[in-house]
């Protein structure tokens, strides 16, 4: 892959190879999710055996990583904007009193991708086309009539699995534009002795986040350069038949791209118009790796909701590894 | 209970006999949801049998239950307002190309408790005091320093009872006013074969949302009449030691309320600042209760992650109960 | 007008007899708003002779007419929603003092034609041309890259003539359906003896907004039936020359539309991408109305600056009649 | 002034000095807005000469002031976030052809004062007091129930004075710091050879702004170091009964404050609360400077109207100078 730049032509023939397109049939809004089966389910309940929920949620506040410098464009990716509707201050004033309740209440404003995050399947299309199909038209001001993470609602649970990618190669941190490949994701699964099958939920480590959030500075983070999967990889999501893939950047994809100028995260073309794959970004690992270390227990129930805005092409999410 | 209406007094001596202050030490800030313990987890998630997730959420939109009439004020809670950041339209028109991707993006403008939500532990306060004590100055422009509900990030995990109370009476939906009592709710229990026991996660149906939505208009939903929990189940809620408990109303409990004038929703007075006790409101739990119904189990791994908006004092939820 | 529905066939027949495309030459991007020069306003300011200002805005609030009963689709213009980021009880609660200054700050979230408002040249096309020409893919979710309101920023002054049609023929009100002719203003102009000349902004009450103040709720307004412009007062519009057009109801042009289905409000298609015509809604003219009928005089220097927020279709405005 | 820091004991003889309370009456909320007279209005209007109007606001974009780097915390104002609710992308992809008519519309999430701003007369108090001795505790989360910015809607109109200091002084622009005195003023309106009266609305350039714009990058502009007015500028403020000072600084006065540690923004505290001034903050005044270098006229018609923003402390504003 480092010998030349990924071309439109490229693309195109990836596009061929991993389209799952009619798949789960010509109505179907949610792609690989399906991978997960309801048997799938009862067995990662079972890998509950300590009690022990951990969040993978950075918390939505001002802190987030947007707005930090990038040379990426924000285009309106803000953090969130937490403001109060009534508040303790009001009762101790005596401003609420005339309502009969002491009670405080608040609103956010929020792009759907500033944070701990999935991407829907109407946030990238290919061409003119969008998952399993449909025409990128069909997402609109009014946001998304078809693919709407809405439609996943009931659908992110199943068996975790946790790869602690720069873990099992020995570093702490995996440096910006380490391009992890698919040998990598597999001697990391080794290393740790687990196996991903079917209909799992994949959790990958490049340790950035945590670097960023050591450095107390976000700068360089959204958009900026990154370790994450190559473009080859894609096999190795067809090969796996994962539910859903997760890491703990802004965009999964290493950074720079791994592509001519003019067409930015290939990966990203594939993934989730082709494939079909739900994608999570900015997942904050650093408790649920040090408690695999610990415990050497690499996987777990997954349970990450996306909240049902309806129409919308992405969610903040608070993840939960349950082990 | 119906022979008189509660006053100041009687509020005052439910403060006294039901307070949880410094049950779970003095920095405590999730309150009730303490019961819940590590092998109650590992027990919750032994109820997965099936595979099947449900979830409780409405969707979010423009379609759910503010904005409605009600001669209870709004007070700035609407509707979720979901835009576009960028579109598929736009990437059918070319004007995404220069970008080197076709994405579309989004965002949301929405009060915390405009739909299916919680109530974290920040959001009533009785008189000058928020729960374990806190000043209710803690609660300020910036948000609450103290109970956000970040602060449950990693909680709302545990078993989920179900209980049908409807059902239970023989009817399709509870009436407007109705007040559920704790014998209510120990007889729907004794019908259903469950018993509620510490650290659970109760969610309580009483048709009503069920009622509005075939009728096809919100109008007295939001602040209006309702069915909903009487003063006396706080008694209830103390023995059982739920984790927290939700329902299917605007506000959980009965409307009108029991009390005199100038004391609006005495119930909550008690439950959020002197208990500790989180709150799920706007649950959509039809589904749920069909399922149940059909197979006759009323219990279930319960998942529901709050949106750990730093210093929230209510979060969207998206509740999963995995059978 | 009455004895037919005006056809796409009518439409394309009134765009090629009131086209201005290319009249300011090819570059322009504000329209009619070129016929006022700047001797017009040095004479405009002559006419302010008693030192009156008077506003023509409704206050924006959540008492504003956006969420009134209508069969007409919101499509996402809810009322302002003005929330604070510090408070005077945060300040009286010494929450502030560690600032160092006790100062109240506040934010809106505000669609731009939510209240009194311009239609910038943005928002509307005619088959898929903007004003002058221009493509209307320029105008994509990041806003109108040509005829954002931004370009009026210093062009929204000049002469204000304010028509009172209801007083002029006698009823306080006209009713809802009544299509306002060129001769209906004409004729109020005579009868206010004021003649509308180049570069002028015209004001037209038709009494439809006090009806509704008065009647305590705007039920019906926003997309309702209205009084308002009949489609032949494009004749008398190209006439005048005037720089701009306002009215007191939600949208100007008569509703029920003079049109076939499936042609919705046919004035602005010809008014806004082919004239280039910027105009004001929901202006509130109560008091102006007062005050001419009272001393008689019916022009005044008008000044309206839109808030030039860059690529919006439009804004909100407070106008001011300067007699 | 620089000899030593203010102290409390020294806002509060000023406090006492320079306090207007009661002195347009006890009901009254626009302070200083009183002292321009209809008189005044006639006069100004007199002063356009030449018919050309300038506008002193920056565009509203995500390319404004706030988000740069800064010592001064941010506090939840953001730059404007322009949304679409519908596009011309749209229209062009046919997705709005079902209702009939093409169009665009859009919405903005703004803090009051991100950019061109007017401070009202609720955003700063003095210790529990507001302008004309109202209890800070009138400003709630439901926003300010006493001088909300639209009680001035139909008041930011009169003559207009513009006092280029550094122009005066012989520089291209104050350096930050620089504590702009009475004298100063008074040097600067007599080389221009206008004198403030009573009633004027004066605009005073620091040339920061256009510092920062020639430097491409805002940092250290939103509550960084800045000249501006020093502490003894209330008496100037006082003598020459102006109804409204502006700047083209982020806070007009000087900073570093001129007091001692935990006293921030000194001048302000007098200023609004004390005296009743309004205030204008970020005006953009490169154009106007250039004009009035070029044509010796430094007066003119000043028309500035808030948006009448119910309950609002400040207000975004198109400040418009006509000559």
């Amino acid at each position: 892959m480092a010998s030349r730049k990924l071309t439109r032509a490229d693309l195109r023939e990836a596009a061929d190879k991993y389209k799952n397109w009619g798949k789960w049939g010509p109505a179907d809004e949610i792609g690989t999710l399906n991978y997960t089966r309801a048997d799938d389910i009862v067995a990662a309940a079972r890998l509950v055996k300590k009690g022990k929920v951990i969040s993978l949620a950075l918390d939505f506040d001002q802190r987030g990583p947007q707005g930090a410098r990038s040379s990426y464009p924000a285009l309106g990716r803000i953090n969130p904007l937490h403001t109060m509707l009534r508040t303790g201050t009001d009762a101790y004033a005596g401003a609420l009193d005339h309502r009969g309740i002491r009670a405080a209440d608040d609103m956010v404003v929020m792009p759907l991708q500033c944070g701990t995050q999935w991407d829907g399947l109407g946030h990238v299309f290919y061409e003119n086309s969008m998952w399993n199909g449909y025409d990128c038209r069909e997402v609109t001001s009014q946001g998304a009539q078809k693919c709407g993470i809405e439609k996943t609602k009931n659908k992110m649970v199943g068996r975790g699995v946790f790869l602690d990618v720069p873990r099992a190669l020995g570093v702490n941190c995996l440096e910006d534009g380490h391009a992890i490949t698919g040998a990598d994701l597999d001697r990391t699964a080794e290393a740790e002795g687990v196996v991903v099958t079917r209909g799992d939920f994949v959790i990958v480590r490049t340790g950035q986040m945590e670097a960023k959030l050591a450095a107390g500075s976000w700068d360089g983070y959204p958009g900026g350069d990154a370790p994450g999967f190559a473009f080859e990889t894609l096999a190795w999501i067809q090969r796996t038949e994962l539910a859903a893939l997760a890491s703990d950047t802004w965009g999964c994809e290493v950074r720079p791209n791994e592509s001519e100028p003019g067409i930015v995260q290939p990966w990203h073309w594939i993934t989730i118009p082709i494939m079909g794959l739900t994608m999570g970004e900015i997942f904050y690992v650093k408790e649920l790796a040090e408690d695999c270390a610990l415990d050497g227990v690499y996987e777990f129930l997954f349970v990450a909701p996306a909240l049902p805005i309806t129409g919308a092409v992405g969610s903040p999410t608070n993840p939960l590894a349950i082990k």
